[in-house]
């Protein structure tokens, strides 16, 4: 995964509120840093701000634009890479944006994109837990619940652009609705939404719980993942309950994942994925259940090739980085 | 996929009881078969008998035996193929076996080998319903279940050779004991002998079905899967609900597949997968249940993606063929 000595690109992390752009160089070390908020009155103010932020982070090179190569830009959606478009996002209010064409012809430079949850995959394969490595899932758990796979060394992505869209597989049929029209679907047992939302239910059945408490603090706001880490981190018994169920459903979905890519890690990335999240333990309770279950599991899988994402604050600059060098690679644009 | 004009490789089916060889062409021909019977009464036995069936076949081409440049060979078991060591065969009685290197001193030709439902799903893919696809998965289904993947056009093994284990997954931890050990195993609930014990037990129970007459007149031996299919076949109602279920749970396990791999198809093969078979009605009822209640996966996947395997009686062969060309090409042997 080497660029020429001296070649450098630039990643873009496009997220609903905010953009963060930087420039990153052969070793993966990331530089002017430029970071601004995400213009979504329209489609194409949204594509001026990420220009405008591409555009500022190139200029921290000083004398040294000529040496940026290709763009790559993570985006929270639906994307097709080939073709250079965002099909949906939700959070950026975008329905089919060609989002590479009008970029290329802004900026002069290649550009690729892809769905945010890949690029944090390719990231972490190229600079973090995974790096080195053949074949790795990434697991993201936050608002929503998707894994991603690198395979032969490359980001595996199916047919459709849906490999590893475990989030929405049904695992109880009889389950809370989730927002892809399923109920029971591991995203609307175990990501975060659900946790809150199976909180505030429970209340209103009338359970005791310390998250009565937090969720009258939060003055209409209704409760959030955390207040259920914070009640479950003082001993509440619903808070406990539910992330115990949450980290059953979590740990059969690595499970499957495990049995169907036999990977070397699985890297926890999103935001519930923090060290000493109360969800993680609950879901490495669960995993020593399955292994016990099922001893074709604990022969190929233990407990240790679980690893949490490791790339801190620059993982979506480093990712999107990262897209553009395997792309550009592909397209053998880079040596 | 090509080989040089006009070279061959000898394919090999190796089975518990026969072995079955050929020579096959660039364009997938075979001809020169030979058929023998496995010599198991030692692993030494066993390797002369498979390496006299490959001299046979050999000598078929007459003069052209220079042309020959590679042999591949499908075995019925765990098999590590950088190494070319068999580690587990039951059918065989082989454990930790040096197939390649023995064979290479023996025939001073490079030999490859793999298990036979890799072989199988390789074989698909060069010469049968999956020709020219990227992004396969071959699902067998007989005394086992496994599943194989073609990803990025290449067979894709795992860390560990075993990605696509799928027949190993617990889908109830109550269910019935699979002989890896766990409860309710898919392979325990849907494979062959899963639904003739199934069928046992029911009768013991004192159901009142056909079974009951096949089960008699099969003298000692117990029934087979068949003879659930025949009752099946004939309205009885035990015979119906097993295969219901078992359609279900082979769904689900489509449904699983298709939700982490994203493939363009999913072949059916093996000993349970025969055109009009009541097993896969039934299994094409539960795809049908699943993708109502699943919007994401009506999206993504239909019934028209699974597909029956094509290769009929040399598809041990030429899929053991299509090993020798795939691995032949990625160690630099042949053009």
């Amino acid at each position: 995964m080497q660029l020429e000595e001296d070649a450098l690109v630039v990643g873009v992390d496009v997220g609903g509120t905010k953009i963060a752009a930087g420039v990153v160089n052969a070793q993966g070390q990331v530089s002017g840093h430029v970071k601004l908020p995400t213009d979504i009155r329209s489609v194409e103010h949204t594509l001026q701000s990420i220009a405008s932020g591409i555009r500022s982070t190139i200029q921290t090179t000083q004398g040294s634009s000529q040496r940026i190569k290709a763009i790559g830009l993570g985006i929270p959606g639906i994307v097709d890479p080939l073709q250079g478009v965002c099909q949906l996002s939700v959070n950026l209010g975008w329905r089919d944006v060609a989002v590479k064409t009008w970029l290329e012809q802004e900026l002069q430079l290649p550009c690729f994109i892809e769905n945010d949850v890949s690029v944090a995959a390719l990231g972490e394969s190229f600079y973090g837990v995974g790096k080195g490595l053949e074949n790795v899932v990434y697991l993201s758990l936050g608002t929503g619940i998707a894994a991603r796979t690198i395979i032969h060394g490359q980001l595996f992505r199916g047919t459709h652009g849906m490999a590893g869209e475990i989030g929405h597989v049904v695992f109880d049929p009889a389950g809370p609705l989730c927002r892809c029209g399923a109920r029971g679907c591991l995203e609307a047992l175990a990501a975060g939404p659900a946790l809150a939302r199976r909180a505030e239910d429970e209340l209103q059945q009338g359970k005791a719980s310390l998250l009565a408490g937090f969720l009258q603090e939060s003055a209409g706001t209704g409760l959030r993942a955390e207040h259920v880490f914070a009640a479950a981190t003082r001993g509440d018994a619903l808070a406990e309950q539910i992330l115990h169920e949450a980290g059953q459903h979590l740990a059969y979905s690595i499970y499957l994942l495990a049995m169907n890519f036999d990977p070397q890690i699985v890297i926890l990335g999103g935001g519930l994925a923090a060290k000493g999240s109360p969800l993680i333990e609950a879901m490495r309770a669960g995993l020593t259940y399955w292994m016990q279950q099922a001893p074709v599991f604990r022969k190929m899988f233990s407990q240790e090739a679980v690893r949490l994402a490791s790339l801190q604050s620059d993982a979506g600059i480093a990712g999107a980085a990262a897209l553009a060098i395997a792309e550009s690679k592909t397209r053998s644009l880079l040596s």
